[in-house]
């Protein structure tokens, strides 16, 4: 056993310095030291002796400390980034990742888990770009919006939300989107989810849905105790002539862009649907996520504007700015409004004034709109080098999806997901299969495929990514196949 | 009927200039034109024509455009400003207020609901001062939080919250609370009533709560499914003896100030509930949501120190900063961080991470503490005008709860609750009467008394809003009763 104290030694609560944390490591057994060095740095981690966040010592201090060569601490440093229990950024050092964290029983005494998988890339279709982020934007907004508001935005806030941003959303969605509404009828909520668990208590009957879509909003709907119906989804979206035959009270399509499948709703189901509606006394509720991001046509406005009666309309900024604003909208029926503010209650629960004041300054100001206009040029660079790459080293897949929205979809050979998404992980790559987003029960078949979001990974990681990804592709099939394909 | 265009006439969608909204009005009928004025500008903003926030036009304008006199115009503003029909705010003109707002369901052809209360001064127990919140340090911790955080900030939110602020948050708790964490056992959540629901939905058994305390906990719990179980409420907080004798698996007591009554939770009674956990099984919620505010003696520590393993220990900035940002938090114990996690969902939905972090800097900047010592000073001048007044000018009337936190009880002679609260509406008050916070079906029995909220209300307004008060007190009763009180 060697032991050596690194700094001022070993702390309970480690004391962070430029120089990074104060670190007592011990180095068990013989052998390769680079070896045994990241065991005692996994342990420390895994301990919770070393917490997530945490800088170390740069790793010339830590070789001088240990009277280990700088190259093997270097390796050692390294490899625990690739296996990522350590993150490094430039300027920032080597820190403790944060998924590294040990679960807070492992303290209780729990067996450990295993340490975290080793992710490099992230194409999971869950967020927009967050170095896009407008940082400097959002500050002066923030200054703007505080000095202008008045002090009862600081008081104890209106379930509807801000006039503010009611009325800047109002005139945004009617210019950009289509949306037939006033300030009145837009209630504020902290995203999708949020709205769609209102509305689940409000709405009665069971509530048919996309047979291809989230199961994380089935699992809301089925948590508030609605049964649902999927509806099958082919390339012109829901299947809304299913529709009729069921018992279905309201529905709740993705008609700008079929979550995940890619296609948007086809002009005579945008109107079979509201004429269901209408002669049903049925809700649709408008899943409008991506619908700003439109790269080879122009946008399909909403479904809500046929019919504001029979349509409530969602969006929120979570794909637009980032996810980590929680702030959404729900553009509703008059005869809703109360019921859904009732199940909100009294006051403004959830949504931060600060972020909605704003939201608004960037919706008046045009803020948002630059924003957009950035983004979707640098989306649709990537969706271009994604359908590029593709093209030349596996022009045996097909990328659908691509017109809109922040993800495509590869068709995969029947039988060959599973095998492509643990390929993708070995990679480094976080992505999802096709198959996790059909809804149990649907009659529609399972379909294979990767759902690739090409908007969350940073610009330079982006060619690497693809690059990885190509390698986890299946291998074309034979001649005859590819032939027919 | 007269009729009279305003500006360039009344159109569907009003207009707003410098000079206010683009204003059609029809005075009706005949007589006295104060108040057929009156009655057209509220069935204008009854209708919708006029929307919540909009400006009208200075008086003189359009007392020239409808051949009025100018003071004629002012009085009818002046009068729907004490109706609350429009607001007047310095530099801001003549507004259509935000709770003149007609329903929704109104244009969809439901009668029409009456007019607005007239409230002058809120003294409900609810906010905090919204003059004090301070922007100018807020906006500078945003840009400084913004600029700092890393590009990850900005993508899917772990559903503990963030660490800068879980961390800022451990060194706080324990220096200002007395609370034992760390960082690893803090949940971030969007304020109490989430946490509550969160906590309803992963501690089994029934619930016991102080026989007074907030009907909106109890219809959160209730709303979860969770039976309540009153403790009779004395002069030394909640009676935990009664503890035992129920099937109470967990409690929820205000231990550093008894809302909304006043006293803070004996020490031998702080053991006692501690005592109860350890032996039972049980689990304590300590409900902290007003503990930084003390001015006759030093801060109770939280009872959560007592241990750590038995206590969840609840906060928000609601009280402290603003009920406008949506941060709360819990200390917790090992064992419910991952249940309390599962039950939040599996990444932040509710809290904005922009907050978060701009509040972790308020943390460790000392912003937040420099923010507390100048509202501490304001409250306590309110606190002790409040003493004083009463004192002299109803000195029938006990005031009890007055060591700590934002409000006051006043205590009645019983069975004149009702008749004080609407006197004090009448003078234009808002404001609580004791009964309500009672826990049907606990065995105590009512308790006459008003509830003071004295941060709420404007630094102008709040002797106004003293003497008011006073004029709504009920008179001494007779020599011989006074005799005896």
């Amino acid at each position: 056993m060697e032991e050596r104290w690194v700094n001022s030694g070993g702390t309970a609560a480690p004391v962070e310095t430029d120089q990074g944390v104060d670190l007592h490591l011990e180095l068990s057994g013989t052998g390769n030291r680079r070896i045994r060095l990241m065991a005692a740095l996994r342990e420390a981690i895994r301990s919770g002796r070393l917490a997530p966040g945490t800088r170390l010592p740069p790793y010339r201090s830590l070789a001088v400390d240990l009277g280990m060569a700088r190259n093997t601490v270097a390796a050692a440093y390294t490899e625990l980034v690739e296996e990522g229990w350590l993150t490094a950024r430039q300027g920032a050092g080597t820190r403790v990742a944060e998924r590294a964290a040990p679960a807070p029983d492992e303290r209780a005494g729990r067996p450990f888990r295993p340490g975290p998988r080793r992710v490099h890339h992230d194409l999971q279709p869950s967020s927009p770009n967050a170095a896009a982020f407008p940082r400097a934007d959002w500050i002066a907004a923030t200054r703007r919006a505080l000095n202008a508001a008045p002090n009862d935005a600081f008081g104890v806030g209106d379930p509807r939300g801000r006039p503010e941003l009611r009325t800047a959303l109002a005139e945004y969605l009617t210019r950009a989107r289509g949306v037939r509404t006033n300030p009145r009828h837009i209630v504020i909520c902290s995203g999708f989810a949020h709205g769609l668990r209102l509305l689940a208590t409000v709405l009665d009957g069971p509530m048919a849905m996309e047979a291809y879509g989230l199961d994380f909003y089935r699992d809301i709907l089925h948590g508030a105790g609605k049964r649902t119906i999927p509806l099958t989804v082919d390339s012109h979206g829901a299947r809304i002539e299913e529709l009729p035959s069921t018992d279905a009270r309201s529905v709740l399509p993705t008609p700008a862009h079929q979550y995940p499948t890619g296609g948007p709703l086809h002009p005579e189901r945008r109107a079979a649907v509201i004429d269901w509606a209408r002669s049903s006394g049925g809700v649709l509720l408008e899943d409008d996520y991506d619908g700003e991001y439109r790269y080879d046509r122009q946008p399909v406005g909403a479904v809500q504007g046929l019919d504001p009666d029979r349509v409530v309309y969602l969006g929120s900024v979570s794909k637009s700015l980032s996810p980590a604003l929680r702030v959404g909208w729900m553009a509703l029926p008059a005869r809703l409004v109360d019921d859904v503010l009732s199940a909100k209650g009294s006051r403004e629960m959830q949504v931060s004034v600060v972020d909605q004041l704003t939201l608004a300054d960037f919706f008046t100001t045009g803020a948002y709109d630059r924003h957009l206009r950035r983004t979707r040029i640098s989306y649709r660079r990537r969706r271009d080098l994604l359908v590029r790459t593709l093209a030349e080293r596996a022009p045996h897949i097909r990328v659908g999806g691509i017109a809109a929205g922040l993800h495509a979809v590869l068709e995969l050979p029947p039988g060959t997901e599973d095998s492509a998404v643990h390929a993708a992980r070995r990679q480094g790559l976080a992505l999802d299969g096709l198959r996790r987003y059909r809804h149990p029960g649907s009659p529609m078949p399972d379909r294979d495929g990767l759902v690739i979001g090409y908007a969350t990974t940073s610009d330079h990681g982006f060619t690497a990514a693809l690059e990885a990804l190509c390698l986890a592709l299946p291998d074309p099939p034979d001649a005859t196949r590819d032939a027919d394909g």
